[in-house]
């Protein structure tokens, strides 16, 4: 074999070895996005839930609050809104990690594979399977709190009709002012 | 801190370590290829500028030659030709890989900066702008190499044109063979 044969055999080597600790580390930065990106969204569901559980007891018991009774439980709604703002923050923050990393596993996995280094690219490739049906999971999970919290939404509009008729109906009562912020 | 705070800054910061690891191993990965590619651009000058002076060597001997020392040197000549185009297959080859490596630490920089990890990002940068300045330099050396193989080509046919002109002159010597090839 003549020298300058070995000597590129070696760069050959030496590039796919590098090729194979971008896999790697690509592959690693994706499972922390993955794991953040669902942490953000778990959080989140949990969040809406509580501001669905919050409003429904609000509504239950609507005929019955004093007015500083309902002061109270609506600082408290709003809270919980504000809650569910933040958390939704992070989840398009995280999220946006959680695309860059893709992108960059997609790119690591075209890269090993000119390089020769076929095994990491299709490791990688695997990798980026599982995190997108991992992130698509637990979406779905947000889909559904974002569908119930609609429903609730739909439910508090009929609800707060009737009590509002049911004044009218007796005595000069006012409209909880709380209804009448936009949100 | 609310216990939510604190995990989410967790998350941050195993992020921001993740993509700095990647960004780390695509510098390297980059520097790999720029090595190689460097060292493959000046292998195929060398082999030009043998080219070159075999091909001289033998117009400048041109009248003295043997039919059978003519034949020896133009094996030399096919061969040296043959290793030219080998050293400019394993450039396009290194080429590729660099290429991709560029693009990864590209996209490794972005996905830094947008994590968090800007110091990160502005290495990979750099040194993007080190190897791209660099590969600039070999390849300006092998386009000097590939214009004095095309002078060479020139004072070829020149001096070949002159030859044949004073066989012609004298007694009807056949032209040498090896300048009825295609190449």
């Amino acid at each position: 074999i003549p020298f300058g044969q070995v000597e590129n055999l070696s760069h050959d080597s030496l590039i796919r070895r590098a090729a194979s600790l971008v896999t790697d580390s690509s592959s690693s930065f994706l499972s922390q996005t993955t794991l953040a990106l669902i942490d953000a969204i778990t959080e989140y569901s949990k969040a809406v839930h509580t501001l669905i559980a919050l409003q429904k007891r609000y509504l239950d018991s609507l005929e019955k609050l004093t007015p500083a009774e309902e002061d109270t439980i609506w600082q408290v709604i709003i809270g919980q809104r504000l809650e569910v703002s933040d958390k939704r923050d992070e989840c398009m923050r995280f999220e946006l990690n959680w695309v860059n990393a893709v992108k960059l596993c997609e790119t690591a996995a075209e890269a090993a594979y000119i390089s020769g280094a076929e095994h990491a690219s299709i490791t990688v490739r695997t990798n980026i399977q599982v995190a997108q049906s991992q992130v698509e999971k637990a979406q779905k999970m947000s889909v559904d709190a974002d569908v119930k919290l609609a429903e609730t939404k739909v439910m508090e509009v009929e609800r707060v009709s009737q009590y509002v008729a049911s004044l009218e109906n007796s005595d000069e009562e006012e409209v909880p002012e709380a209804y009448l912020r936009e949100d």
